[in-house]
């Protein structure tokens, strides 16, 4: 029986699940939950995760929910993914754990908040907050120095100057990957200082390729959407008519 | 060489790690740092861990941080570490991953926010701030109630249903301990309505003592000391003359 993974693209942990697992062959049935129809909180999918929120798989009986704890068990449970993953090794694994519960307070809390508050509200129905935008990029500024200066110290263009990337890489770069969402202006002001981080992006797309950017085409897509939005407006309200993504896990 | 810890008492993930640590006979050498001094913003810790906080381990040369983390590797890396705590089992252990993932944004985010906002921001010299009290009880309260319903769910006493404690028990537990430090009304309103979260913290207490109690004295003692001066101001302001905690990871 395939591995169920319940996701929805849009959201930054789902598509850290499917690359994984396309990268390392591992055959799935992805079980489509529409955030913006609010399928994740049907009954249905409350029996696969009572915490309402995507990812989650279904490993015959076995169900489970938080993308890195899914990693982290196929990494473990499936044979054929490779060891620099989710190394065997206890220290090398420890490094990756410390890098992976780093992320929740730091990178995930400052990339959520930012994008929600200068982007995704009003296609929420919500209105946009300017304190906890600006209380959010303090907090994805700083994750971002942190990153650059302390993860990506080492000879390898991976976290923890490692030559190969792990779980944590791909779960921390499509995190990032939502800030393409933001105007290009506020992204190269966000993103452009850190040049370590830039490549490091780069090469986590081509160690991935092309599951990368397959995966990440719905995003490319709403982005295009927003710019094309963005130009053609006037008053900068953005316009309503845009199909309203809802992000897992804000 | 034995194990050194990094640690300061009145934070809630360093006293996780000690009592890990002596509930399973690990001899570990305890080095304070202590956060009302800023120690942590040393040269000197800075060299152990370079993202400033506590607690982190040196085990021989191998150096590392995050709490979760650690006890994750103490449970691998040391012999005689009962399988409860972190079991072999892949199903099992994922479990806890997930428990242990949900707790940063969740109950770490809640409990952190609201102490801060009620009880330690003037020790610390900063100003109440009633809307980020508000909108981290409203966190806390959640998390509460997602560890009744849905963490605690099933027939042993500790989470996951289990009938022996995890490492998930002891990371959450130690955070709610420190709640003690709000005032006795605020403290029954919040944790009152949750009788099996009541139950749960007497039943890690009862399988980790006596060094539960031994570590968390610390914060028993400021308990006291806080429970005096509420009773002595006439003015509903918290008078100055208590040494002031400063927190890590908030």
């Amino acid at each position: 029986m395939k591995l169920k993974v319940y996701a929805d693209r849009m959201s930054q942990p789902s598509r850290a699940i499917l690359i994984f697992c396309k990268v390392n062959g591992i055959e799935i049935e992805e079980i489509h939950i529409e955030l913006s129809k609010r399928e994740h909180l049907s009954p249905e999918f409350q029996a696969i995760n009572p915490l309402k929120k995507v990812p989650a798989i279904v490993d015959g009986r076995f169900k489970l929910f938080e993308s890195h704890a899914i990693l982290i068990y196929i990494a473990s449970a499936f044979p054929g993914v490779a060891n620099h993953w989710y190394p065997a090794d206890a220290s090398r694994k420890a490094k990756i754990h410390s890098v992976l519960d780093w992320h929740h307070l730091n990178l995930r809390r400052g990339t959520a908040g930012y994008v929600l508050n200068t982007v995704l509200a009003p296609l929420l129905g919500l209105p946009l907050n300017a304190q906890a935008a600006a209380e959010a990029e303090k907090v994805l500024v700083s994750s971002l120095s942190t990153i650059e200066n302390i993860w990506l110290k080492g000879d390898g263009p991976f976290l923890l100057g490692s030559f190969r990337p792990s779980i944590a890489d791909l779960s921390l770069v499509c995190e990032i990957m939502q800030l393409q969402l933001l105007d290009e202006k506020d992204h190269d002001r966000i993103i452009g200082p850190y040049k370590k981080v830039q490549q490091w992006i780069e090469s986590t797309k081509n160690a991935t390729k092309p599951h990368f950017d397959e995966v990440h085409n719905v995003l490319y897509k709403l982005k295009a959407r927003l710019s094309a939005q963005q130009s053609s407006k006037a008053d900068g309200q953005i316009k309503a008519g845009i199909k309203a993504p809802i992000f897992s896990k804000i």
